[in-house]
């Protein structure tokens, strides 16, 4: 079991190299921060994560939430860390001073998470899911509601949570029935069953309160009828006391990992008597959570890049330390045998777990940096920052939660039959990052996201300014010899995406949506693989750059390992372009032309 | 929770169409079968299974095995099973006459074993282990040994064991440290400490029999100084009575899934009383071994198979119930929604999983006949079809079981957030199948195996041999419109793995083995994947000749359905393979050049 879940080495290369912080910290809404100051929060984040998070980590995988007396018992520890999270400011950190927080960018909240999560994903879910839900109340809420409900949420009183799925309605969110019919009294009375609600329930809060999605009587069908409301388990009589206000906790779902965060099945107003208040205006609920949704889902791309990470490290401190066999060109059994890191097939699941984390952080932080920078600026500037977020939001997702479950099996695979016992914890990070890749929508969803919507918004405008990005960082590696074969080799592919997309037009043009978006989720897996293949370029040119000047703060090795990691993405993972854009170019579509009744 | 485990169809097809046993029965060692006798057998099977095994499954996945009082516990039911197993000739079905078996071809004996680990893999572990120490002693051990231990076996009374890994000697069964000393009365004393091991100790048999090795002092060191022994946990007095011989019960492995199964860790000889029995000859325990192996192998990518069996029929039966969404095409929220199966991306999910479970399945069967036929023929025949076996062993073994952590991960996405929670049976397939890739040697064992010494065995006789029969099979299938491109298509693949081959060899010639075996791991994936195209180019020609012939046997939907799977299979799968080619033709070989300090 390895103690080691992240490389703070490397967090430092890309806040401080590849996306300095200090030139956010430029700009007028993050001048109160310095590189410095945020270096610090990192570190109590750290210190937090491994002091506490961590050490709970396996107890809460084999002790999971129960239902109890109608209720949701977790991790005893969850009570007194919610209490941590609230006092020392890390549910509010990202909020604006005016609510209490820090405004710290959201660069550094993720960064935040990925530590915690890295330590111990479930138990990161609760603040994060709380401070995600009172995002949503300081962005749409009254200000009455803001200050009954984000203060007790941000001291770590009160859970927030997202409640949309429901029963008859997880991808297709349109389909919700949930019902609202408004009352004299300002408020409306819900009615509905919510499923899959994280932390929907638990006795770590004395409080839940839900950011829930319901039709108010009369509403239009479909997505254009779907309100948000602030739903709490209990309310609030404004001097501390709180009343029951309908909310039944119907169970709790047993799940394959993610042990620690219960994830509760809830009934709204089984007595006709669960009241609720409407965030900003009706029928523009899906609107208000997607703005939400975009942060959502690059943090569970981040999330699952943090699963992964942990996984790495585990898999590598055995591969140093565990021995078996040895040199293929040593024929003598008398020798000893060798660290199993020295095998070339166990150095190839190190490096691939490697590029993937590596990558995937990168991305994680292109992503964060586009949305500071679009709170941060204005005009065609902050437009492009937005556009560009857009396109890469799906990809943030998917590409991580993806190949997280790749690479945790990878983990895996290095321990040898002991991967697949409890008592070295890889088959837990399997386990665990297998969420990723159907929560905050599946990667079918993200892929139609991709290229049924942003690949063509705004007339294509994010996808031209993603690739002129692109085509620059290319250029910038193409000065390096060491850098210049793999910059000419994303250049091509580069192209050979733009073929595809080409295409693809024709083929919608010609044989219209559903055989165009037959493969979206193909797609969505070709473009993740050239974005980690960019990221990678353009961490090696800061890996290039940092040799020229002779800078000491990065070890050798360091620097080194980078290289390989880089050097492992472009051998073994952009060749697998090659598969997907044969596929995608083919004129069968087996997927489309198949009949349901054809599948047996 | 689909009832529905495997395709009867499917296995009528195969075992009467592709590999027709009606043929092996021609053989005079199987001549007391026919095609009708052994169809009852796999009835019997079916019924055994949906009858007495799935019914448990979920019972055995909720209780996993635990230790009491030095004693492993498994569940109540098994001991009945084992019982029946013994009592219906379960195992000692294809054992020869001479041992109490009916000689049935090894082909029916997996075909019984794929449908029993279809409904419950844990359970039908017992059993075939059982079968396959048997196995052992029928083929080396002397005829006092058998007449002491087979029938026993054979009843399903004492449950058999392979006892091989030690805490040190996992891939490298070269560094077993487990000894034995002769002694004046005919048995060794052995001492040593066995990992692992499947079955290894439980209350369902009265006694297990574990077939251990063990280096005989002064026994040179390597795999040349490893002898096989029958080391019983309690040993027979002759009169019915069992003295207990030694065998302690360390510990019980808490497994990730595949939970029914108890896997043991048992410590031989600490009370310096532990009596084994030498199977055959002195220091050729590991050659014994490795006949039994490819058996062992083929089941373990029999029983992985099984399993994404399982994880389709259950997917696929959810797909078509389950509603969410509506076309892309439909607009209209009031329209209802659709069963899933309905979109492109879920039927590409299902058709993945069918083209590499029939795929799979097929390439077993390819195997099984394989060696029925080595054991039914003598001369150029037997040898021709001993070297195609050793050379598809690896493949057989790791393709299924690789891959079946994908199917079943493919699975598990189509439920969506159901797919990660107990209730629906997802999460178990896919934690359950991930063993496959580590037990009976690891993936990378097998690349080696192949690439390091199958291609190159008798020169390459071979390879050259399975060539020409993939040739000849493309031959008959390019007669026909339909498979002509994909036969094509698969024909210019296989050059290129030659080529690749080829380009390999003389990367041994100038840099060395480890260089040359680095990517091992990727060639046999290269060779999985068109070995399974191979099979499905035969089945294809297959099912056009049915179609031909005017049949009514196949409905036109099943042969419909396995049209489309070939064309899923060489539109999605085939093209993977072309990154994999430009991967082992590169010259980079990172993983050989990163030492193991620059992996951070």
């Amino acid at each position: 079991m390895s103690n080691k879940f992240y490389s703070k080495d490397n967090l430092k290369f890309l806040l401080h190299e590849v996306f300095p912080v200090a030139e956010l910290c430029k700009r007028e809404i993050f001048k109160e921060h310095s590189e410095e100051s945020l270096d610090m929060i990192l570190e109590a984040a750290d210190s937090l994560s491994t002091n506490h998070l961590r050490p709970i980590l396996v107890e809460m995988d084999n002790k999971p939430p129960y239902l109890e007396n109608g209720r949701i018992k977790v991790h005893p520890k969850m009570k007194e860390l919610m209490k941590t999270f609230g006092e020392d400011g890390w549910i509010s950190m990202a909020a604006p001073k005016k609510f209490g927080g820090q405004g710290v960018p959201f660069t550094i909240l993720q960064a935040t998470g990925f530590i915690m999560g890295a330590a111990n994903y479930s138990s990161m879910a609760f603040p994060f899911l709380t401070s995600g839900a009172a995002h949503l109340i300081e962005s749409f809420a009254t200000p009455e509601l803001q200050q009954t409900f984000i203060p007790k949420m941000f001291a770590g009183e009160w859970q927030g949570t997202m409640a949309l799925t429901e029963p008859g309605a997880g991808s297709s969110l349109s389909d919700i029935v949930s019902t609202a019919v408004p009352t004299e009294n300002g408020y409306y009375l819900v009615k509905g069953q919510k499923i899959f609600i994280s932390c929907g329930d638990h006795d770590a809060c004395e409080n839940m309160v839900h950011l829930m999605l319901a039709r108010i009587e009369g509403a239009p069908a479909g997505t254009k009828g779907i309100s948000l409301f602030i739903v709490p388990r209990s309310t609030p009589d404004g001097n501390g006391g709180l009343t029951f206000n309908d909310v039944n906790t119907a169970g709790v779902f047993h799940k394959m990992g993610y042990h620690g965060a219960p994830i509760a099945h809830l009934i709204m107003g089984e007595a006709n008597d669960c009241r609720a208040w409407l965030v900003g205006e009706p029928n523009k609920g899906l609107s208000y959570m997607f703005q939400m949704m975009n942060e959502a889902r690059i943090g569970v791309g981040c999330n699952a890049t943090s699963i992964a990470s942990a996984g790495y490290y585990n898999s590598l401190e055995y591969a140093n330390v565990r021995t078996q066999g040895r040199k293929i060109t040593e024929k003598d059994p008398l020798k000893p045998q060798i660290p199993i890191i020295e095998h070339a097939d166990v150095k190839r699941m190190l490096l691939f777990q490697k590029a993937v984390v590596e990558g995937s952080l990168s991305l994680v932080f292109e992503a964060t940096t586009r949305l500071d920078n679009y709170h941060a600026t204005v005009g065609e500037e902050r437009e492009n920052n937005f556009l560009i977020l857009e396109l890469l939001t799906p990809i943030v997702k998917s590409y991580p939660a993806e190949m997280s479950i790749l690479t945790t099996s990878a983990a895996l695979q290095c321990f040898g039959g002991y991967g697949y016992i409890k008592e070295f914890m890889a088959e837990l990070f399997f386990r665990e990052t297998r969420i990723h890749s159907l929560h905050e929508g599946t990667t079918a969803i993200h892929g139609m996201d991709l290229l049924g919507r942003k690949m063509m918004m705004n007339n294509g405008k994010a996808t031209i300014l993603l690739m002129q990005q692109i085509m620059q960082d290319i250029e910038a590696a193409q000065k390096y010899d060491s850098l210049r074969v793999y910059a000419n080799d994303l250049a091509q592919k580069i192209m050979k995406l733009q073929e595809v997309t080409m295409h693809l037009i024709t083929v919608a043009q010609s044989q219209g949506p559903e055989v165009y978006l037959s493969d979206a989720t193909l797609f969505l897996e070709l473009f993740g693989i050239l974005a980690i293949g960019w990221q990678w370029i353009k961490q090696g040119t800061k890996v290039e750059e940092l040799k020229a000047s002779g800078t000491k703060v990065y070890s050798a090795e360091f620097l080194q390992s980078k290289q390989y990691a880089l050097q492992y993405f472009f051998e073994y993972e952009i060749p697998k372009t090659e598969g997907l854009i044969t596929r995608l170019k083919s004129e069968n579509h087996v997927t489309v032309v198949a009949k349901a009744e054809e599948i047996l």
